[in-house]
């Protein structure tokens, strides 16, 4: 059962493995110029680099090969350094960016909001989710139970961690459909881990798009991501890669040793034969079949993601509760989580 | 709002504060022989007592003050030692009395179950739920995704926890509701800790009964409970008392002073004054009346809790495992538990 | 084993239970006027309450029946309710006191610190010690390794858990003599978590006191604490009530009833009868033979104790980091710890 | 600081990176026949492969590149898949191991006996040792303070986790030596987890040697090593690859890839180019520049960590506890562990 178990979870870790960031790099780098039905604006805060990214038409979501939708990405690459005050900054700029993606998106001041915490509290790197909705500050139930005294600034959010198939043998999208059907939110806003297409992603990047979570073709195509398709409201996807294929880190690698040694030299065929001359996809195929056979293209995280995790879980979950509530002091936002 | 949260929180630990058994030992000792509507038997095997109790009419249920139903109870007073031997005795024992429980209260070989783990993973003595859903061995998914491929002895298993109301600001009972709207279960079987009447049933003894978990009044009767008459299938409820009352361990000790001084003397009067001759309610009203002001009526727990509840949730789970699924081993039932 | 062990873990909390603010409330309750030979000065701020005294001579120590040194106590009755402005002022009066303190004793800015962190990792209520070790901005090994590169404002600092007898096998104070042997500190902080003589101290109150950490009579006194004595240099102890027993809890809250009901009728005599005049210790020998036979004077801890712990430990390392470090900023302590 | 912090620990995993079964496989991969001043044995069992390598002399020594002394290694590919029949039978097949070792290497049935649990509790995969200690059957203090009561069958162990320099400030190798000098052991037993030189080595492969724990060259050679020659005592080191540096993930995979292509061609200069015929050192040099400018060579973990942790310390501390006292039943090991 084990095998059949991992499998399903690997399935949940290539929802989502591709940063509409990555997608544009991608596209740009073959092409010349902008990209039709595609907006962007890129902003640098000394050290955070915030993208913001809009997918407007068909032919942009054709290009891109993502969802027509609203997307942010922020990147910190030295967020692995454990910098407390980094951390803050990123907390705070997270909080003003996300209120402002609200706002764009047309979710107003006073939505209900159902926060998913995607993921296995067990596994570390998977935690993410639930960390996110522990720490989160939940006032559902103060509308519920006696209205008239909630104190103004606040919105009515709810949170739940609906746990992972191979603990509870439920579909993650069927727990939430239950709970929406009851909680009735205006909006849901879902935490995940993801897979990395690049190492140094890992635990320092955090995207934000309003497309939802799909998922992969899966087996029988049963799994059914969260979507507004299937819930009814507009899911908005919070995603940090926290984790990496080895046969990703070894690809990754390939081209950067080809850059490492064109820059001396201006050509690499020599030195790299026809594996120079391989599309991407064909390598990685390659990789993928010499790490195979012996089990080991393993997804892997970095040996300190214990205190990686419960940072940016602290990062995600302050910025929210102070995008969310107008109480909540939007200048020091992570006094309220542990 | 943390008040108003901690006080919620409090409810959820008094439902189910009566273990049946101690509603029976009460009237017992105001009575005269058997209890009319009341059928009993008691096991002893070295150190575990097994109590199974049905309360078969009105009459019973009103004497009683429990609802008609069938209760199953395991005292085990040593089990506060950590003795591995005694542990696997008790998980063995209790999956074949789960086994014989689930026939006599007429769920099938082949019932689909979900577990339900009530409580919070954050507050150990509360996480006895979460950690035995973690625990359990879960099959649904393979009946939905692979059904021909499931190997016999196997039964559809679902499992979830739901978390608790100051953390997620939704009800259980809703999260639950919605759930079986979806899974479909045949019955459910919800985990929950207990506060506890007594000191010495901390972490010792273990209630199975097929009455549901009931609310307390609840703030405006609000909240719901998980009962068959809400969800539609039979609830059974097991519930292992993890915490006491700081006024519970001051009313308990003083009949135990009483006890032991009245064993010399015959009479307690001149020592005890008027305490001797309080009701137990007025007692307990004035020890909580003098602990109260202070704000220290705590509930409380054995210093050692993180190995009690990880103890007693691997012999619940390895119980309900070998229960469930005729292909596990009965003979050896914690080998299926981490 | 088991059995012996646990009276081993018994002992270590009862080594430090009294408060020496408990001792000077006793003496003054019985007398009349301030005690010969002690010292002591309060000062109240905003829900904290700090007290300073010093036993100065013999007669003092005698009186008190403790010994003659230098003992600050925060007592902050709120901290329990998790209120995080709250916690970071304790954190900073911490930090203000303990360096005053260390002045007061002689200990000069440039003194090399051992921090000994006593305690079991996985007993909650013992993890304090363990928990502070963890959070401790050590600096040892800079000073070892590069010390022309150690930036101005920061002291030599070292810290160890030395785990306890149950788990190593080995006194803690033999692994700490071996490490001062090397280490060679000038001065020891020893942090520890006690068993505490009334229910409202746990996890509420913090002393500091110049005088070790004093073993109980022990098994054939073998055990050794840790004092200037046994280790040659200045030992001083931090003390967090984490924990108390079954017992003290029914005593302290016998003596809450009679004021209570005394409030109300100027006699208790009819009411408790020859309680009322039982001398505290008898009437705790009463309780403890009510509890005993039944093995459950158990030591307990209030069921939220995993934050508490974290939040305590927490305010304990930030409050040191800052006294200890002229660099670390004495108006936002916390920022230095997780 | 945290930069520095970072190298010092990354040094500890580079202690200990060489499994002598991968210095043989070299060797013997260049050469001719057996390996002089080598002897060794191989014994497989049901998925489990256990080699016995002797180096016997200098010439062995040096052709090795290891040093004298006697090396055990358990490879179990299948450790990875959570099978706890597979880890009963590994914990049993080391108990039996470990036992015939100490006999070997002249450890007689009552030699006292120190393990020492290197590593941080905090960072999952490097937690092997405290884990492996926590988990320990000691009895020193049972000698100690009542020797004549202590039953036959178990020999006097102690057990420390001394923590690593980044949270003590104080080298590992100066705690056991003060220990030492106060427990006085006749043999240490020294765990910890060390950096693979391949993935599918982490997790799966457990080195048991004679050889002491060695320090690599360090920043100005101050670091000391756990060793018979600084500790007086022979050292044990018991080690298990828990991570992998994501340059060493390229390095294998570029191996089996041309392994992979050569299998069908015979022939691979057209395909890898310079690449092909690069000394493995320089390619290892290639790749690492490659990642380093990024910062992005970093030390990863499968990320199933958590539970691969346990289920190996478990594994080692039942060995251990089977193999150092003759009272533990030896057919079912890990019963005496949680």
């Amino acid at each position: 059962m084990n095998d059949y178990e991992h499998d399903i979870d690997l399935q949940r870790f290539t929802v989502g493995i591709d940063l509409a960031l990555e997608a544009k790099e991608m596209v740009e780098s073959g092409g010349k110029g902008p990209i039709p039905g595609v907006l962007s604006e890129v902003i640098e805060d000394d050290g955070i680099t915030i993208t913001r990214l809009d997918i407007v038409d068909e032919q942009g979501s054709q290009l891109m090969g993502k969802m027509i939708g609203h997307y942010v990405t922020f990147e910190v690459p030295e967020l692995r350094k454990q910098d407390t005050g980094l951390q803050d900054r990123v907390a705070t700029k997270l909080a003003q960016e996300f209120e402002t993606f609200l706002e764009r998106i047309g979710i107003g001041k006073t939505a209900n909001v159902l926060i998913v915490g995607l993921g296995n509290w067990n596994v570390t790197p998977d935690a993410l989710g639930p960390i996110v909705v522990e720490n989160t500050l939940v006032t559902r139930h103060f509308f519920e139970l006696m209205p008239d005294q909630v104190a103004p600034g606040y919105r009515n959010v709810s949170a739940i961690a609906p746990g992972v198939l191979g603990i509870t043998g439920i579909e993650s999208s069927d727990v939430v459909q239950g709970i929406v059907e009851r909680a009735k939110p205006d909006v849901i806003i879902a935490i995940d881990a993801l897979a990395s297409k690049a190492l140094e992603r890992v635990n320092t990047t955090i995207q934000i798009a309003d497309t939802g979570i799909h998922p992969g073709s899966g087996i029988g195509n049963k799994r059914k991501g969260l979507t507004k398709e299937l819930l009814g409201v507009p899911v908005i996807a919070i995603g940090v890669p926290t984790v990496v294929y080895a046969s990703t880190i070894v690809n990754n690698t390939i081209d950067l040793m080809r850059n490492h040694v064109k820059d001396q030299n201006g050509n690499t065929d020599h030195i790299f034969g026809l594996i120079n001359q391989m599309e991407e996809n064909d390598r990685l195929q390659l990789v993928r079949e010499a790490l195979g056979p012996l089990g080991h293209d393993l997804l892997v995280t970095p040996k300190e993601i214990d205190q990686f995790i419960e940072d940016i879980a602290n990062i995600v979950a302050s910025g929210l509760n102070a995008a969310l509530h107008d109480a909540v002091d939007k200048t020091n936002v992570s006094a309220y989580t542990h």
